[in-house]
């Protein structure tokens, strides 16, 4: 078993480890599903960006930000965490932007995206004076100003393009296409109109280009292809005189989830990027540099352990049922995506069985793992689902009426509670019944 | 524009009401996104399943029992509504079963399903002394068993059987497939041999036969063979001297989601399945017959209610921005599901365009519609989402950092809020940050 990105996992005499800590002990006594983060593999996963961006301050001069895209896992002790390594932050709703503000990010460090901001959104941002809204359309650029003028503010905005790069992921987290919602189209002139919109506006600053084009890229070319549409179109203001200060290529970078394919690293990333924006260093006065990373920063660094608690023997296969469900992890019956599963106890590396690993779920798409490979499991063992820090929190839900699953953080200070479990009563706390229905 | 299956809903003028309410009031008064849900319509498609079955009943004088499969929608209002007309509770988890203890529906018309039950939710449906256990895997019948005589008691159990029946429905809820994950396979004769190993326990007491063959079935030829698979089995158990007084024959009917294609009805079902069921009065005493509708009870009685934040023309398309998203209602997203979509003031019924209909959310999933041909929309407009009553708020979830939305129900006697919205607050409710990290 390998454990490509997963460096806080460590197994030791067949049993697995999180940041030290023996993973079986751990849901014995937080209880199961439960999600562990660790502390060290998101410290790292940051550091590495920070280090491998650096040699950008050193040439140009300007600045590197890493906005983390808090859509990944917005759980308060994990952007505090963040925060305080420095790290900026990506909010696409009033709801991210209220937890960046709890977790202490900078203004000049918060960015806001997506497609549908409201005027009650717009009102926090212009008041939180955040580094930029990355506006999408031509509507919302007007809202915007009609906005900051109405609280006698100037708001920056940056202008997410619609580059039509592909990026080769799955079309549900594929962005930057001609087709999708997002951004303004370059080729068509409506970017560069909403442009010059812009300049005549009295109540919004221009301050940057924007762009993202999907995410789970596991090749690095669709990212140079990204940086030179962005800045042909950052040449092309110039020539109109408007001058952009910072460059935002968005996150997109994927995790090894296949733990036999190696991909690209930060280093990789960072050296692509560089080499292509060093490429404009005479045609311009080159840009700071915003990336959004989410899935690369706390992806590898999360794990879901599920009890099994029965194991059935069909005609065609062996299915292990744990008490984890598509409603703590959406990620295999949203996306197929392919997840990494091992028990927490490796009786026999060399002896093993091919099983489907179901989720508890009443839903035939809740399955976390078909035909896998793996040493025996047996009932009451913990398996560990791999991967799951970044887009897994953040989409659970309450299918089922199932609480969800309390979090913890392994550190080197100790193991923390970072996410209660929900209870029944918490299922029902919202609702109301009228009285005649008493 | 036609309202298949919602007859809750009428235009007047072009306005669009719901259950006689102005829907643009409604989403003025209480806020958009908004769950609509009609009191009219759920009791409408609950009394005509009674209506529709009586006929079992008369022919037979067994039971007919309606178990609603709380999984659709769980909300405390729906289920005390539900429960109140004397309709009885499908759970498939501890948070359901306390949802359905709440709502006052009697242990005999409660039935318990799921692959992974838990020793603890065992427990619970022991003392509430349910109608049965439909039973998922031989490693379930034995901890029922166990428990039950820890307890002192004997627990009811039915038994799931897969029968390897092809409902023709999306592959992610069809559920009777032999490389489904649920039930115990009929051919192999596992089914037989989980149900000779119950007869020589002590502490369950067979009672019936399950099974559940996919959701959103729009043929009733399935249903056939389903009977069928099921009563041929009864017979085989006669043979072997277990008696069966309970046959349950799961949920599945479908509703018309597109408003072009009329579908079977609860009639069209009733008429299948009795007839079935009749042609076995001769080998055995015919049992009491249970179903679990879940989608053809509450869908259509649903509505989700967005406003129009922003408008955007692409080269390729023109998009409505619309406030609510995928987080709020999943299907679109998770299953491709089609889903009819109006504007709630239709300006001219003549004069149509096509147009995208995009949630809020950052990602490209997000889409409620494409292509819709479409009477003019216009920023702040409200846009009425149809037939969400199932598996809409029973899968919302807090992505993006978005409190789910507030829900409203229409009756006669008023109009009711019977959820509340989330705040940002709420969204982080369950978080805890360790020490170190204030
Ligand atoms: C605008 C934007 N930025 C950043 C991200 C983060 O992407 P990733 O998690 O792949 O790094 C997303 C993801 O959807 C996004 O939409
Ligand atoms: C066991 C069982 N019964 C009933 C239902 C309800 O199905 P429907 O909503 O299609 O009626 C489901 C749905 O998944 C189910 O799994």
């Amino acid at each position: 078993m390998k454990f490509l990105g997963n460096e806080m996992i460590t197994v030791e005499d067949g049993i697995l480890k999180i940041d030290g800590y023996n993973a079986t002990e751990l849901a014995k006594e937080y209880g199961t599903p439960l999600y562990v983060m660790s502390e060290s593999q998101i410290v790292k996963n940051f550091t590495r960006y920070v280090e491998a961006f650096k040699e950008y301050t050193e040439k140009t001069g300007k600045e590197f930000i890493v906005g983390y895209a808090y859509k990944a896992n917005s759980n308060l002790a994990i952007t505090r965490l963040l925060s305080k390594l420095g790290c900026g932050a990506d909010v696409v709703s009033g709801g991210e932007l209220y937890t960046a503000k709890l977790s202490n990010v900078p203004s000049e460090k918060i960015v806001f995206n997506g497609n549908c901001k409201t005027k009650d959104e717009i009102i926090m941002g212009i008041e939180a004076n955040i580094r930029s809204f990355n506006v999408d359309s031509i509507s919302e650029l007007i809202l915007i100003n009609e906005t900051a003028k109405e609280m006698g503010k100037v708001a920056n905005v940056a202008f997410r393009i619609n580059p039509n790069v592909n990026p080769k992921t799955h079309p549900k987290i594929s962005t930057g296409l001609k087709k999708n919602k997002f951004g303004l189209d370059v080729e068509s002139g409506i970017a560069m109109k909403a442009i010059k919109m812009a300049k005549d506006m009295e109540n919004v600053n221009i301050v940057g280009v924007h762009c993202h084009i999907g995410s789970q890229l596991t090749d690095i070319t669709p990212f140079i292809e990204e940086t030179r549409k962005v800045m042909d179109f950052v040449v092309e203001l110039k020539k109109e005189g408007i001058k952009i200060k910072d460059v935002n290529l968005g996150g997109g970078l994927g995790i090894p989830y296949d733990k036999n394919t190696e991909i690209p690293t930060q280093k990789d990333l960072a050296n692509a990027i560089i080499n292509t924006m060093m490429e404009y260093k005479d045609k311009i006065e080159l840009p700071n540099l915003i990336l959004e990373p989410g899935r690369s920063l706390v992806a590898t660094a999360g794990v879901l352990l599920g009890k099994v608690h029965h194991i059935k023997e069909t005609p065609v296969a062996k299915w292990i049922m744990v008490d984890a469900g598509m409603n703590d992890m959406m990620r295999p019956a949203m996306y197929d995506a392919y997840h990494e599963i091992t028990p927490c106890i490796i009786r026999n590396e060399n002896k093993k069985e091919v099983v489907n690993i179901a989720g508890g779920l009443c839903e035939s798409s809740d399955v976390f793992g078909k035909d896998r490979e793996l040493p025996k499991i047996e009932v009451n063992d913990i398996v560990a689902i791999l991967d799951v820090g970044a887009y897994g929190i953040s989409m659970a839900n309450n299918y089922n009426a199932r609480g969800r699953p309390r979090m913890i953080l392994t550190s080197e200070k100790g193991v923390y509670i970072i996410r209660e479990r929900e209870t029944y009563a918490d299922l029902l706390s919202k609702d109301i019944v009228p009285n005649y229905l008493l």
